[in-house]
């Protein structure tokens, strides 16, 4: 029985297809919709992307066309070489229906679905935060309505990292860091999942081989979309396998307990060479900090249970085949 | 036989008081000048301290009147209930004798006598950096002159900690971080030793009674300058005990191999609310990163093995007692 109503707002990007199918194909989850963001690709690729998954892995579920830039300048160039041209890893998959797109733009979507489900909805966000942003400004009382908000961005140097698009900014949150700012500082609870636990949750070639051979039809799809996704990750970072970004902020609302976490208040760098950086003041921490005090606290992952992690992603891809 | 011709740049401050009387006993030092900074306390007590612990410890090495303010703003208010009024923890110390100071302002005696000694002499900075980088504008040629600067400050998220001051920001950088971007950049070698390993190297109460009861008359001031030092940390990290900060600066310079240090360039943010905040490229990192490339590698301090650290301040304050 579905235990999290979730709208899942994604810039589809591999690791945000597989999250897709995770959440597809796990009980606890009942997707209300999807939301498209540019970021991984363009918005017409993440949108097309949304809508494929959709059709293919959750047929039913809304897709709604979100934000094509940041709040505050110029869409950037996607990162082709990452995520493949089409943002799927270049398997050559075919056009969806566009005809199925939802008549609302995402933020609107997010709105009136937080409105008809009153304290019930999760917002599920693994993408530039620009869609929740542009939420939070069309109707502000949305903040207290949602259950919660899962985010995957960031870096707070927990193991020596602080970013992987630039020395002190995460791709996500680099962005749209005005966008991160807002979402951050909004009134709601908010988990933050960042590269500190997602880069400790690599899932190697023989790990994904096995999903291949035992996951029926997604676990095919998954090594399919991985094949580019493992190179890139191979000749930027020297790993064989592929980092847990966008599927861990699904395995963190499903199983929280397998997450440490720091609690406090978080800002985003909006300029300067640290653009886009995360930066939480710990609870304990005990000095003044106007430019953070009084925001609310953030739940930030500090460590992982990784098996376990993985064997969760596994045993749900597995499960059904 | 003295290995290394030092010149302390300092803002004491009683773990820069701690620090000198580390050097002043360690046989492999040969002090050619203390520097003052302002920091802990203004450049008046700062310079009075120095004169006082050279007078004391270190009888016959030159000391010289550094910057009240760091490049860009003016001096900060200090922070009295860290080091104390008077910036040794308030234990009512001799005035020294003042007209020993040195008539060069201190980035003038540092270049002076790094071209007296070239290729030998390292600078040890463990306050804020003015000096330096005013040393580097008066005579940029010293930065192939000098032998390697080491440095105690900055935080680089290897554990979870970016500041001490702010969320973002280390004390001695926070004073004056242009001067520390500065620094970070100019083309010399240059290791730093910040939070990330100081935080690491605790002296307990316990060890400091040990220093106290078999260090003769440096143990003991150790122990009296330590108490207030000492009730801060309890007060605000809830830790019994300090933290090691600028007597690490001196055990890296003596005992590299006990420490861990990752090679690239570093920046400091020196505007917004990260201000202060230093941030390195590891050059493992595979990312176009322009505000970072072209600027010289400098070894950050990741590691330490905290116990041999501590037996090396214990064992070179207690040799000779």
């Amino acid at each position: 029985m579905p235990l999290h109503k979730v709208i899942y707002d994604t810039d589809p990007g591999i690791d945000d297809a597989m999250a897709l199918v995770f959440q597809a194909l796990h009980p606890e989850i009942d997707l209300l919709g999807i939301t498209s963001v540019f970021g991984n690709a363009t918005i017409d690729t993440t949108t097309r992307n949304a809508l494929y998954l959709a059709q293919r892995f959750a047929p039913g579920v809304p897709v709604a066309r979100g934000a094509a830039a940041p709040l505050q300048c110029a869409a950037p160039v996607p990162l082709g070489w990452i995520h493949g041209d089409d943002g799927l890893g270049n398997i050559e998959l075919p056009e969806p229906d566009h005809g199925k797109l939802d008549a609302r733009p995402a933020h609107r979507f997010i709105v009136e679905t937080v409105r008809a489900h009153p304290g019930e909805v999760t917002l599920l966000a693994v993408g530039p935060l620009t869609n929740l942003a542009l939420a939070l400004a069309d109707d502000p009382g949305i903040a207290h309505r949602v259950k919660e908000v899962v985010i995957m961005g960031g870096a707070f140097g927990i193991r020596g990292v602080l970013g992987n698009v630039t020395p002190a900014a995460e791709a996500n949150v680099h962005c749209d860091p005005e966008a991160a700012d807002i979402v951050c500082g909004a009134p709601w609870k908010l988990s933050i999942v960042g590269l500190d636990v997602t880069h400790e949750t690599v899932m190697t070639n023989a790990f994904l081989a096995s999903i291949r051979d035992r996951g029926g039809e997604p676990g095919r799809f998954v090594w399919d979309i991985s094949r580019h996704y493992e190179r890139f990750h191979f000749e930027s970072d020297r790993i064989e396998g592929i980092y847990a970004h966008d599927y861990s902020a699904v395995a963190y609302l499903l199983a929280p307990h397998l997450y440490e976490t720091r609690s406090g208040p978080v800002r985003v760098v909006t300029s300067g060479i640290a653009t886009g950086q995360t930066i939480q003041k710990p609870s304990a921490m005990h000095v003044d900090a106007p430019d953070w005090d009084g925001r609310p606290a953030c739940a930030v992952c500090v460590g992982v249970d990784a098996p376990a992690v993985l064997n969760l992603y596994e045993s749900t891809l597995c499960a059904g085949a």
